[in-house]
């Protein structure tokens, strides 16, 4: 540690916090706190709760809110019966459970070599006993037996239940019974304030992403309510826990390795799977991680015991300062999209200070010097994309102001509740009908929500080719192509029809239509910004 | 298996064909009858074979029909000198078939331990030889010593062949005739009857995919030969097995891990792989599976001794009833893509049966509660793809109808034959000239063909990002715009042009073109279906 | 060998030259004289470099030009200084190189074991040392101890440096000094010229590709230096080897599999890692060979030592005629990009005699036959694909001569110094400024540079869902479709334009406009070809 010490002074300012914590000692939080908290900032339908009603499968997406016991099975099932039934019914989920942790905990608990890359949930073990204990499940002394089915589907410690009144679909909280400092820390994204409001507090985080999902306009108001739960399959990471740490096995090694991301975090919006795997960590990881790497040993072994000689999403997100934590917001910076709103603000302390612990956090394998200098490259590179991307938005606004969308006086619905009408809006993604929105507006929400997202994911995730070729740059610029054609094209028709007085479409438009020199200038337009593009931003 | 009997009992009437048989028992197929009926069905070149000529790597995808023996090497070779020989020029085939079961039938004969995962081809093999004592092949008693280059290049127990005469490529009755069972198993595809005829009888499987191929109209038609055959490249399973067990090891194991369905199953038109790869199966599968499950054992001891902790595309896809097999469509319901004929019927005995034994199949893990809502909510996000397919269809054909489609009247070659022209049809994904297809057809039959197609298969498999998102529903959107808005604007330009005189292209268009009440309609319209979309159902 | 040259002799004449001669004896370049070559050819910061000024991020990517050490860490430091302080503040970069080769060269001096499959590289150290004698780097007799921080990073041998003097980023020629042989064959790439100069000499090649990348007119010119710097991140093979050999493992055994390929090639401009990875190659790859090969033979010996049951990157691409090297280019023919001086060309002897090589090499696994048949339906398929992009590009040529592009007279800013306006051109995948590129212009550079590539890479990788349906084929046709239409609208616009008088942008056209029958003849039609698509050829 004085080594550790001494030589990050000499090798200067840059890496002061390197001086970290390590593993935060174990925090004991209070659980009945956190579980009213929980409860009470749980939006369960959400504001527009009137506008839609559950299917059926949305039951397992928020138990909490939807779910009801099958009335199949009725009648008392005891501790042991639920084990000897389910190996025969869904034997998958049974063998998987078997093998977990949570049938093995004697195991666990006799372990005696320190060298065993599991000897870390001994300790663990002792937290979540002491823990249950503290909350009247365990006596003082007594050691937890096994996590059966009826632990975390009836209650902790239950001997049986009513399988057709009692059984429930585990949230957050219950699992937070016994983890519960993982608990305490995954709630503890809802503090996040940012500084100029870029986001609501707490947004965008797991640990509101149910909220996101029910209170997001065209969620809540789209007819299809089976594609809309396609939203809630990853948007309920505010619910339950199962998301990272599937169900039966809940493997933290499983959930450290970058796959648990990856159902979530890939594809047109946020392709950050994508970027990993084609950058150098990727290969790194594919190549050296699958056939060496311990993912057994916790986070904050990963580089030592763990052998591992590249990041995984895990070792930089769930990291700050050293400590590593179920909290994944504290290094958040352009967070789910970039904006003029952080761009123009990053250098407030708040942006600065995340910089400087990324910078950290990419020490750990490159020179601060290295770090730095990509990091600013990437927000920069990012900066280039929003301004191509706000030019094009420009021009789409301008042609719904001046009605010169195809269809736009003609045949142009208006959203479902309690979505509004807007040009190139996030509605626009899923919804369509008639001409709203137009095929430039719906470019303009592609370019916006997809181009430029995959610019900046590609960018800070060290994907070349994904951000200035495949994704990111060069699509932005296809998708500014049709926008500036459709532009020249709508406004010319506007001023010859406007000249033959086919139409009146354009009759709002000055006699200066005509003049080639307008439309030279007219990427630079300052359009007033009342036409709010209606954004994730909750 | 009482227990499982009581349990299931229990778990409700869900589930009552959990009481599975487990593995089939070895079916004793007649192999003369069903190689028969292979020759007799398999269609060779087709009914369109005037139109095209085989180019040379053809005979490797079809070789029963086109394969012939080169000249190069003539003369006798023995059991022996193919083996060295190839040992020296073709070194990758020979190591892998050295290493392959073929090679070391003797090492899984002289199995004794019950708990190898190998074990099974000890039965195995004992099938096998009795299926070639019943042909005449192997003497009664006498023990296969190997499977060589000569049994399946020139014939089973072969001592020598000419190399420029006997040589052959083999096919799959030449793998039937050791497996018989699974030879069978697959040509029973061709047995299944849609109950509305809404596919050819056999349509689509594996067992008909080479006919489904070169009965294909465009592939039949279209010039490029060299392109037309990669379509070979998949659509050969009905020719030979090496597309799953792959040349020259043949494995099983291989065989068993979704990689061995992706070269295939990927991609525009079906990304299962894609689908799989990032649904939480395909997490489970690429951290726990890769790890620690073994693809040795038999797919219906994959839950238990092979660890499985999640299915993959064989897991379910050859499962039946609890019964393993190599007829793959006994569970089939909306098939390659998703169609109005399909969802109209969905409540019919047939469907509903299937639908319940695929409850059986998800219920292996998850509830049968569970599975039958995700299922009816696939189902109905299936549909609610199919009505804006459907919507833009109408459109399309009408333009077409209506003689409005670009360059319609003036630059639209006729596609090749036996191909006919139809707005957005299958052919216009594979061939373009001039003003055939319009951008608008070619973008329409993308939403049936591709986006359509991604909804339904990103739905089934359980990967949210890819149907909502990435594939399916929001690009399915985004195409609609496209041909919203072209329709709006070919139908104003129609009525201006009209207005005008300077074109007679809307000249059967009445006068209520102008009005924008119309467009609103536009969408609503129902245009009589006797412009029917050429699909690939043959 | 004698046995293997009379198998090869009855395989008949198509594979002589498998007759090969195994691993090359090592070489003995001189050092001195690469090393000179080297620095004399590398073009620094290019011909373009008054036009841009590097960023901090890219004294990365080429170190020799640009990297400065910092100031913040002043002073001498030792060899064992460097390693103990990095061990604290870059512990993934200590562990890394720890548990590498260059920190344990004792152990691989004491291996005894032949059979050890890094047995290898015992030899390799002893070319090393006897270079580094040579060099007069080493005493003779002398055991390399150890390659620290301090060979690397300031010079081989030195017990201390000064860290803000003397850090150095170490280039092609540090890693060169004992990787000599692999250096001069790197080096070598710069040999190769074009038969009919289809390429400039030693283009396309990683020996040039900074060159390649400092001399592209856009890349030079854009404002976006950040963007820019994107292409750095793959275009720097040139400056240093980790883009392989990553830092810092520098392992033979990571770079050796098919992933440290991926990070540069994948995506839309040539997408060999997504055609590997849905090749049965691939399959084989991911199934068998993630579970079963040994990476760490050398590539000579990855069919035998090794037990690869299929091919990966590296076992084509190194390989010319059984000899393994770090030169690539011995059998490239279509290169980067498919073009008509290249498909003209095809039956000249320079592509003749590759196109016998490359057959040698699927003939390590695959009949010559068959070879030979794939490779020619690839280079028929990969011409029928430049057919359909020849003739979108005449029309995009001459809507561009003919000033009817949208905007093309209203609104068309010239691209950025040294680049020059021209339609469809490479520059208008990575810059667009009001209507330059026009959309139309767009999607005809992305139908050269991404369908036809994408086309072409899925046939030679066989792929074959990727080059007829997913990429390639059916994209480029669906891109066709959209400049077809383009066309007829435009044309028809500019007739009746003209008719009314409202714009004169068609003036030029003659009254043959308005005949139907011209825009049949339109795809035909032959433009002089005097507007040259700028591609990447330097």
């Amino acid at each position: 540690m004085i080594k550790k010490l001494l030589c990050a002074l000499l090798y200067g300012l840059l890496a002061p916090a390197l001086i970290g914590v390590g593993y935060a000692a174990p925090s004991e939080p209070d659980f009945q706190a956190v579980k009213e908290r929980y409860y009470k900032e749980h939006p369960g339908k959400g504001k527009f709760g009137d506008l839609w009603e559950p299917i059926p499968i949305q039951k397992y997406w928020d138990p909490k809110d939807f779910y009801k016991p099958p009335a199949t099975v009725s009648g008392e099932v005891t501790r042991e019966s639920c084990v000897t039934c389910h190996q025969a019914v869904t034997p998958g989920a049974f063998h998987a459970w078997e093998n977990s942790s949570h049938a093995q905990l004697d195991r666990i608990r006799n372990l005696s070599n320190g060298q065993d890359p599991r000897f870390y949930k001994k300790e663990k073990l002792a937290e979540v006993e002491k823990q249950l204990v503290k909350q009247g499940l365990l006596k003082e002394g007594e050691p937890l037996k096994e996590v059966g089915c009826i632990d975390c589907h009836g209650s902790v410690g239950a001997k049986a239940i009513q399988h057709d009144k009692d059984l429930k679909m585990p949230d957050r909280a219950a699992c937070g019974t016994c983890h519960t400092a993982e608990f305490a820390q995954a709630e503890a994204e809802k503090d996040q304030e940012w500084p100029q409001g870029q986001w609501a507090k707490g947004h965008p985080s797991h640990a509101v992403d149910w909220k996101a999902n029910v209170e997001n306009l065209i969620w809540a108001g789209m007819a299809e309510r089976e594609i809309a739960q396609g939203c809630d399959q990853c948007h309920y990471q505010q619910n339950k826990c199962d998301g990272c740490h599937t169900r039966h096995s809940f493997s933290a090694a499983e959930a450290r390795q970058p796959e648990a991301c990856a159902t979530c975090h890939n594809g047109v919006d946020h392709n950050e799977w994508e970027n990993f795997t084609l950058s150098k960590h990727g290969t790194v990881y594919f190549t050296q991680g699958k056939a060496k790497w311990n993912f057994e040993v916790p986070l904050k072994d990963a580089l030592t015991k763990g052998g591992y000689t590249a990041p995984t999403c895990q070792t930089c997100h769930f990291e700050f300062q050293g400590e590593y934590s179920h909290n994944l917001v504290r290094k958040v910076r352009w967070a789910f999209n970039p904006q003029t709103a952080i761009a123009d603000n990053l250098h407030h302390p708040w942006f600065e200070s995340r910089k400087q612990a990324w910078t950290q956090t990419c020490a750990q394998c490159h020179s601060p010097s290295f770090a730095e200098s990509y990091l600013t490259a990437a927000d920069k590179g990012t900066i280039e994309g929003i301004q191509v991307e706000q030019e094009a938005k420009k021009v789409v606004e301008a042609l719904y102001k001046d009605g010169l969308l195809p269809g736009q006086k003609t045949n142009r619905p208006v959203p479902p509740k309690p979505e509004q009408d807007a040009p190139g809006g996030f509605f626009q993604l899923f919804w369509a009908k008639g001409n709203n929105p137009s095929h430039v507006e719906r470019v303009y929400a592609d370019m916006w929500e997809h181009d430029l997202i995959k610019l900046y994911k590609g960018l800070f995730h060290a994907n070349p080719g994904g951000f200035t070729y495949t994704e990111g740059w060069s699509p932005l610029l296809r998708d500014y192509t049709l926008i500036m054609d459709e532009n020249t094209k709508l406004r010319e028709q506007a001023g010859k029809s406007a000249a033959t007085g086919a139409l009146s479409l354009a009759s709002q438009r000055t006699s200066d239509e005509g003049d080639p020199a307008r439309w030279v200038l007219g990427s630079l337009l300052v359009v007033a910004g009342t036409l709010v593009i209606r954004k994730r931003k909750p």
